[in-house]
């Protein structure tokens, strides 16, 4: 039986990574079904669930530390969807990815602006 | 005589990053001079002083980038103090740096964490 | 109450890191207590405790992953002390971090050796 | 005439790597036959062939990581595989890299889960 | 109306990148056209056009850094061509990308060679 | 007895690093003096004894990568010595430094010139 933890972070998860989210559950079923549980609780149910910072404000501190790690393209484009689900615009994710070349350099905020791309463009259809 | 860049950069350079700002363009002034420019001229007179995005989320980018990326922390202690100047709860100062324990890992996080501790501390002096 | 994870995790850690762990505890409980109980319950109480692999092995991945990544040297420190807690051999621990010189250059394997040479030092007093 | 580090290098390349090192050793021959030779000699001549390791620890220390760091997937790939060559079991190699979620992130979790979810895949047939 | 900043810096990324830079503006255009001119107008207006250093030399720096750094293929690459372009010959550029291995370990190394075999060969045709 | 590939890297360090690198190889004497051979062997018996790339080129290209992984600040201070080992000028090696703003970011390329300040200042002495 699923704990507390798990029920809170599933539904945190589907509220701001909706199917994404979901499929990446789904792709670590085979591989590592317990690793899914963690995925879920953890950063679900643990962290984001927590009051004191709103999911806006969850998502631009996301997508700005992937955008400057520059090493996680797939997580980077869950949260440049997921800013979009908790009511971030284009222009303001796009804004925050550009903000990186200040601090992670010029190349991972191209390459953020390109994941963002895609996103919007998978979104238009 | 410098550019009008220059100036709206180093206007915008006090408001966010007060006298740490002042500080590390004055120390840079005996090694790189031209390089104290470029600080005020691109971070602050071209990106910082764009409307597309308030300063608040401006710094809850910066401060999870920096945490994130965890080799800069001169730079990261200067921004836990900009996120107070521009607005920024210590509440949510803290909560932005552990929400990185899930995207850059728990050491980032921690010595993110003790960077604000030494910031909040000299705050109260 | 603390949870039953809160309580596996905080008997893993003390086994783990011995004493350093609870002074991490410790010196988060001013400025991010809701962190000490995450860093207990997730790390320790979640992936620590789990019976998949031995101590010995965690150990190893995780000097091997801090010598690496070479922005977590307080971090690094507390494991190899942690790595000689869970019996590992001084020269063990020597030999795994020069080999991150392949992976993550000379410069991270010469600064994890640096962090074990302080480590075994403090061990003989 | 290639040295002694070399033929013990080749050696050791070829049980720990396998058929997977041999490609990449071929793959520099028109680019840069200079740095085979170098890979050869030092990493697997110099490192791997040296007593104080056992082969299974050393797979261990690579996958964390090179899981950790995030930005080199094909060896990563390679060092999977090799972990598999050397003893490790599936488990212990997907409970290496879920550990890693607690040093570096979920991302490098993740996305090293990924990975040897295509290298087990490929085992298979 | 572009600032004479923008012109001197579309010339000189015309003669450093040729047509791989002029390919990233137009890229840039329909989700982030400011970022286009902020690129033009930092890097090569503002930095490679300083007297200070020879086009050479930037190059190496940059061909360096972007191979040390792992996670900017798209980069590195237009970066290897440039090289060609300001004079490097294909064994100067090969030799700095096998230095790396030294810094940055050898799986950068040899994901930047892979990087300047695909340039190379691209140059043939 | 040690090797000519030692014998070589050892007059090679000297002549790049000078009492710097026999410092680092000195302190690595307690704790891992094999990898104190593994050091002169490889990076400067097998890589920087290479004729194919002048000395100055070498250290622009270190400078810069260490530069931009901005977690090696003690390598980066002997690579900064280096490069006026070898004939850079000191405005040539801030130069480089100031570049890498465009690739790693300001906070780098900040705490790149803080080091070569400190550098420069002992050099006075």
């Amino acid at each position: 039986m699923k704990s507390e933890r798990f029920k809170i972070g599933w539904e945190k998860l589907k509220e701001v990574d909706g199917s994404a989210g979901e499929n990446v559950v789904k792709s670590l079923k085979d591989i590592a079904p317990d690793f899914a549980d963690l995925l879920i609780e953890f950063p679900f149910g643990d962290v984001y669930s927590r009051k004191e910072l709103d999911l806006k404000s969850r998502e631009i501190a996301t997508i700005a530390a992937l955008t400057a790690m520059g090493n996680a393209s797939p997580q980077l484009k869950v949260h440049i969807q997921a800013g979009l689900n908790v009511g971030l615009t284009k222009k303001e994710i796009v804004e925050i990815i550009m903000q990186m070349s200040v601090y992670s350099g010029f190349p991972s905020a191209l390459n953020g602006l390109f994941a963002a791309k895609e996103v919007f463009e998978n979104e238009k259809k």
